[in-house]
């Protein structure tokens, strides 16, 4: 039991690729220093949940290499429940290059092609839901299935769980080119929005959650009448909003001094997740959401700065506080 | 005589505690780098005045150990004055953690309970009004009576022999919730009050050197009603105002590019004091101080970027300038 | 169940205090920079066993503070059982310097006066021998009582409850002049002999753990006589000696490039109990100990060269060895 | 042939002093880290026209020594043609020091009196005219000439085997106050300004170039008068302007967030010459200046962060942008 | 023409995959930092041939990202011709990750599998033959082959074009049995060896070069029986050995403070055929490789402390030599 | 009074260059990070002496500028007075790189020429001789003088002022060929024979403190006959002799494991003239200097690793000696 959340249980169980993360200072081409870490979409929602006082488990595959040891080592410092993932001794756990090339852009470089999280196992997602019994919430994103049919397959398998053990579905969408086109994409996409129930998504992700092809007027609205319960849109700068069946919410972003942008997506959704599984309303949560997401923008790496939720109070302090 | 002022004998004389300082570059808890240099609110001022050519002496206590070498090493080398520091066998020098939190927040983490400064000697105060003369202004912050009785004594007898030896007296309150109460700081500080030519505070720190309980419409003109010349008020982003019995001044804060706000205070009373030695008036001293507060605003560490006179003009250069 | 090791339960269950560690590169009083890691005799001894694939607990107490959070997380980082570790709101994580300063050399610098560790209450121990079940060993060291008395009755407490549940008893003697004499060492140490097992000291350690004070020819002999089962007796570059009843071993220490012996005796301890836990004989248990001893020295840091069970084997490999 | 551009020949020749360049992150008197690398006006334009694919040919001096060897494996690690260049076995390269000062300023100490550098021969100059072909641009600074006797001749050489060989030539005046009078650098260069086809400078710099010494009203019209074809001048924040006989243009600053202004007039001055060399107009001229400008505001160190020709689009990218 | 050297055309020819290179100073698995540089046998050789003045091309593969960019800067910088060099738009540059294990222990991780250098195509050889001439030598090792089918036809195009051409060629075994079996790999370099002058092996590699599956008791000798002129065979600690039809030569391991013994292989390699293309005898030959893969273990990184000409009589100084 | 040695007024002037010195950890042409300290001959002696509680008194010049500032911040921080420094505003401070090329060789690199410690004044030297009163010993060393006619000449009229003053006068030959021929360091340096009383040496440097241009069978006893009271030569690893009058001793080198070197000779020198100042024998000198020089060689840096009095003990201490 969570002794911050009173929690019995997992509170969220999530799957995905979680890779050691380099990140340089400056162009890649110059070399110099980088600083070893891990990084992973549903890694990084793992840990802000975990920094809030919940219980998560993160259930990837990473290689049974030294770098699947340092994704390990890491979830374990962040009391992410990591007893279910698994280790792939024929395929090494992945690598992403972070590099800094204005202050505004990042670049990434990924080395995943046929890494142990790309090549993880349906056959592995039942053990996830095992003990100590079934997760209130499971969540996923939209680049587990694009890393290969393996990995696709292993999300499929947890989406029927899930429904089977009532678990509530979370996902956020995700989209990225270099791995499928916006038609595969689609095409797989379409088909878990019957077991979604939080949708989470920018802008110009939310047709690929759509039957058809054309364009659509209001995507919120056909998907929560297509039975999501809530669809939740990131606005970046402009903050969020969320859309139910009686209501439509809109939260600004909170100002902070942008530090490094990666990762504010995945911060969202945990500080979304945090609410809900409180209890809290759905302004709540949205609020809890551009608040964590601006911690993630105001620090550097992808998790790093994520806060407990002492910490929530912070944002927003006078320049020059000093807590002492 | 200091070649850049003229001056004989020391112009200020300080005593509080200094301790070895280490800062972070991120959250203590994900371990990494830190770096390590020495810090005290009255050793900040020290070197503020030796940077503008001020003599000042220092007149803390450090353990007999390394890092009480690194505080006495950095003292001497920035030309403040460490002959009448005294060295305790029997305890350790402090030690400050420093944890940049968010751009705005910075944590703080003291290990100085016990501290060879926390227990300075009332009998170490004497040597540092000898040779080479008393000084012309005795400066104390509210922080060192809060480190222990010892401490407090030593303060208590400093104050009687700058009225015996006629030196101003300028106290900076930095009042401190960790170390003692409101109700505690305002007890001792009040007898105080008497003492004090020059008090410098925050806000809300100015009805704790006032007789009663209750809030004050005017604290300042109570203060200079009881005897305090000049009360200087450090209003943060708002700049700064000085009341005396005949004036109330307003100075704007410089704009700078923030990047480290610890020490900001401390630096504005360096600036404060040196226009006070330079026989400057009211007005000039708070041009100063808000000019040497901000260069610290604008540098890393507590007193690293300090002005020399000659760098007082470079605060205002445009974006880019190159001094070559 | 550990799956290296097929261990049910707990191995080995230890307490003590583990602090923040700073790691210097040359002398402290020249400032510079720092690394942060966190350190602790028996946490060594833990972090080594659990490398070896064993289940282990460390239950010390913390503060409740980011360098609290730093030693947990880590511990859990590495497959450390911390559910037992108490944090204590009203003391402050020891912290620790290590100031290289010859190649032979290291000095050490502790601020953990009235540390939360210090402070370890006997309120908490009970608890550590709960579920998953009681250890089959517990692990002590000379250092925990010479803390305080509340540390000293907390392991007084461990002792009993060991006995109750049919636990093996290490003591790993470590006798600390800067925390207790050694007077006071051995009147509260001979008091534990009929409770341990394995006795772990260096020479001139064992006379502290014998009744009377004059020298002793045999000092060995006269624990065993006293019903410690195995006294091993570490000789640094000597090697070291195990004495039973039945039998005296010696072993040679192991050759390598030496790059910083702190920790080497807490890596020593965690092979030798690793050895037992495998259910090997005495002299396996002193050859894996001289083995993971030397894997400590021939790394930095006091942990954090540990060996895992497939990395045993890389020590004695020859000069420019190249594992692709 | 350049890949990028279809370029024969070089398209660029550039001469001058390139230094190694160390960079502190703070005050230089308080010691600590500094980097490595190389600075000059015109190898930092050159490296800026490399970077955006056309051929560049640097044929400065440097010293037979490591330092000088830095200088040139940087160069040609830009693709820069160093075969002209020229090693002086009996002086030094020079060296210069950044120091950060402020976030607006930065100090900078030069090590170059009597350096290889400013010792380049005139003898030296006919080589870099010859294969593989004389360059379609003559580019020089107003720092050359201000070296020495032997530098400023080969500057005069290089000018009239420009006319000779029918290259235009450009010239940045880049006076610099610590190596000569304004007297003296108008003395030289109006005799430059017949050769001149694009002249680049700073408001103040302009009156340099003409003759009298009394204040002009419009000294860009008597320059293009003078038979100077374009005159750009940098206004820093407020863009550029560029002036022929048909027209006047002016292009504003593009916006971003300034981290390190060094080097933005060379990077400017790389960005008009590019667009001069891929024959585009004035307009988009004065436009690539801008954006390659930019750029060097937007990045650590003087031509580090010099943008590729696809990288041009990145500038205005959205906060947070991540390219994958 | 090498100004060194007095060569005309390109001494030696080379391809194989090169890789960024990060390296770290500990346990992957602890993170921390890397540095970045790039490694790759035969650019190694390639590097190290340059240092000593020879003109060398380099013929591999990158990808047509940043980090094929600092392969292509780094090459360039140390003076081999890239211009041969190959960019793959749909294949990402190969990465190498160094975690020094203990002092005497290396681990390496590849991720090359599906890497642009895994690809070179043989298309791209003929190229690499032509302006500004065909090379006097061609070093490839027994790595290419082995990374797959593409690279594997490109290695036979080159030895088919090295006869023609009248190029020696010179084989390195360097087996990877990570990369292929001992049978795979004797299958291929066998039907080399009619195409070899010089063959540089450790022991153990010799009979991959034989025909027949049994031990031999003289493999050298059936090699010179088959044809190879030179048979070398690196020994490590122990030195080396040359075998020529008319004689047996050995030379022992130059004394070294050891450093990082990877590349030191390569760096022996270099050493021969440099003096190879200085025509000296079979003895300098060995002398020059002992003494350059003395160098390579006596300093950081694969080819970092690779010698000048001038830096080779550095070597063998006493300790404590300071070159003024 | 020193409270370490209790000498009044001071123990040892000394005069001479000391500049800003770079370290990098690697070949200075492939750039990277350099760490910034101070270095020279004679401030190396003084702060060795400063550390073992002597007053040392360090009169050179340095520019006006941050380079300056930075040799006076770190000789006031190490307690060497600094009051009779002067700085030169004409001229810079001289800088000094230190390019680690191999584990035993170190290249050095100035930037001197013209340097604000060459233009060292005749004129500055009395006031090194007033206040608080004549040294106990005049420290000169053979670099001075060759640094030009102003310098030569300050040590000249240093050497009378010694005499007049009756001070005892040492000499450390250190022979630059960098800076003068053997020749004309003999012509001045036999000039300076009279007024010295210690001459420390090495062997081959002997022969330029004798007239006459021939090799000398013994030239320990011709400096004797010429009036040196003491001949102390410094032999590396073959530890030191002294000579006098009546006796010849010899002292080993002290083993310890080498870390730097450079400053190992000044170190010698500032323990010979600690214990000549506490009026210890001959013996006692030699054996101290052999100790302090093997500090300087098992710690980087020039003076960096200086003993304090205390921590001669440290010495000789067994691999992983820790002190807490």
């Amino acid at each position: 039991m969570s002794a911050a959340t009173g929690e019995a249980g997992v509170g969220v169980l999530t799957l995905g690729e979680t890779m050691v993360a380099l990140r340089g200072s400056g162009p890649l081409k110059l070399g110099g220093a980088m600083n070893v870490s891990v990084a992973g979409a549903e890694s990084n929602v793992a840990i802000g949940l975990a920094r809030l006082g919940h219980t998560v488990r993160w259930a990837g595959a990473v290689g049974d290499d030294e770098a699947g040891e340092l994704v390990l080592r890491t979830l374990r410092a962040e009391g992410v429940d990591v007893t279910a993932a698994t280790r792939d001794p024929a395929a090494p756990t992945g690598l992403i290059l972070f590099e800094p090339r204005l202050p505004e852009v990042t670049r990434v470089h990924y080395y995943r092609a046929g890494s142990a999280g790309s090549r993880l196992s349906a056959d592995a997602v039942p053990a996830a839901f095992a003990a100590p019994g079934p997760p209130r919430v499971l969540h996923l994103t939209g680049i587990t299935p694009a890393l290969g049919p393996s990995a696709r397959d292993a999300c499929r398998r947890a989406l029927r769980l899930a429904r089977e053990h009532g678990a509530e579905v979370c996902l956020d969408v995700n989209f990225r080119s270099r791995l499928w086109s916006r038609e595969a994409a689609a095409a797989e996409l379409r088909e878990w929005i019957p077991y979604v129930d939080v949708l989470i998504a920018s802008d110009d992700e939310l047709p690929l959650c759509l039957p058809g092809t054309g364009p659509t007027d209001a995507p919120e609205k056909s998907l929560i009448d297509g039975g999501v319960r809530e669809v939740v849109v990131k606005l970046g700068a402009a903050g969020a909003t969320a859309h139910t069946a009686d209501a439509e919410l809109h939260a600004p972003a909170r100002e902070v001094r942008a530090v490094d942008a990666v990762g504010a997506g995945d911060a969202f959704v945990a500080g979304y997740l945090s609410a809900l599984l409180d209890d809290a309303d759905v302004p709540s949560r949205l609020e809890r959401a551009v608040t964590t997401g601006a911690f993630a923008v105001a620090s550097p790496g992808d998790w790093e700065g994520a806060p407990t939720r002492a910490e929530l109070d912070l944002l927003g302090s006078p320049p020059g506080t000093v807590v002492r």
